[in-house]
């Protein structure tokens, strides 16, 4: 039997706080019953059509996906200096709002009816792999996070030993925003808190190498690399296999 | 149709100059036709039983696996002194050697007839791991080579041009025989020769730790992991899924 996939997709608005947030939902209603759940936090411009894709293309794998919304409905940055401060406000400001944020929107996607919240993971991009590297590091019960070209600093490197899942991170090995002392001191981190943790470089990659709205000028330090992206989604896929089993 | 797989296997012998070589080949007679051939490469004790099962392994993966005999026929190490010493002879003392032996492993490869020799790769474990990335450096016509806990220093970091396959390195991140200095190295020659090249680092893994007469013990150094063997594996065959398309 041949079965049709249905992508479902919807808006869904959840509060950290006072804060209303709007979040996004895919899932394949050809599939029947529970299955696993999967985060997804946006980049820098916020919960984007980028992100919402990558949900699709989640839920066509059989996951639930759940784009989480960090900075609150309706607050979009116009532009990179936007997104730079808003970014900045919580990566580099208030990481505990960050955990709070990326913790409501992991509680609207367990609260999903087709999410087993036993098998639940997180991936991000360059804020949000930051951010759910974060996530882990508050102690979240998560089964695993993947960190796609995100910042792997941390300062609260202490924190590493509240992480309950396992890290994968995916790096361009030539991001020039990967700076090698936080490189180092993610590694003592993990290293330290004896977490399951790995990282893969990708030659010939810069900061954004999934990201096609970043074009292909590896000089500008951001770029798309298709041969990056694609590595880096069956390695996901692959870390997921193993997560979810 | 459900088809019984047969492996079958048998010694082969080979020259390269006046040497008499004595590999191995592996592959299922159940599969009809041509496939990708894979060139393995032994770690310092020489070619034993480990790369043997390794090579049935690709062989229940549909490729025909040569393993190759670096040392020479009957030259097998009796202890790691002697291992060292051997291995250093090729790895220290003379690449050019290393090159030629590995070269007539390949060819011995490309000659079994149910190789497609446009589709080869070349994979290693240690010393093995090292050597096939000096045989890609040789200038070798292999569409990748994936070396497992190899060192990656080159004498002769020009000879990176040379390179025309894919490179992937699979590593320990607390393997203590990956000098630093080393990996810069071999980073920098890949970039400057603009190589296809990745590096996967797990964390909590040693030197060895695809093998598992190692033992577990990491505090000397070299150790078997289960997780980073079983992660290594799954990513070689995305490799090749990759590069045999």
């Amino acid at each position: 039997m041949t079965v049709r996939a249905a992508i479902q997709t919807r808006t869904v608005e959840y509060q950290q706080g006072d804060t209303t947030c709007e979040g996004f939902v895919a899932y394949d209603d050809a599939i029947q019953g529970k299955r696993p759940g999967v985060l997804v936090v946006h980049q820098w411009m916020g919960l984007t059509d980028y992100e919402k894709h990558r949900a699709e293309m989640l839920a066509q794998l059989g996951y639930v996906a759940f784009c989480a919304d960090i900075y609150g409905k309706g607050v979009r940055p116009q532009n990179t200096q936007e997104a730079g401060a808003l970014a900045g406000k919580y990566r580099n400001g208030d990481r505990q709002l960050l955990r709070a944020r990326v913790n409501a929107g992991l509680d609207a996607l367990r609260q999903q009816p087709l999410v087993d919240p036993k098998r639940i993971a997180a991936i991000g991009y360059c804020f949000g792999g930051t951010t759910v590297i974060e996530l882990a590091r508050s102690g979240a019960d998560v089964n695993g996070v993947v960190s796609f070209h995100g910042s792997l600093d941390s300062p609260t490197p202490a924190d590493g030993k509240n992480i309950k899942g396992k890290v994968l991170a995916l790096a361009g090995a030539d991001d020039p925003f990967q700076k090698p002392d936080d490189l180092a001191a993610f590694e003592k981190e993990m290293r330290d808190a004896k977490v399951d943790w790995q990282i893969n470089f990708y030659g010939g990659a810069v900061h954004a190498f999934t990201q096609p709205m970043a074009g292909n000028d590896n000089s500008k330090g951001a770029a798309y690399n298709e041969k990056a992206d694609r590595r880096s989604w069956e390695e996901m896929k692959r870390f997921f296999a193993e997560i979810f089993k």
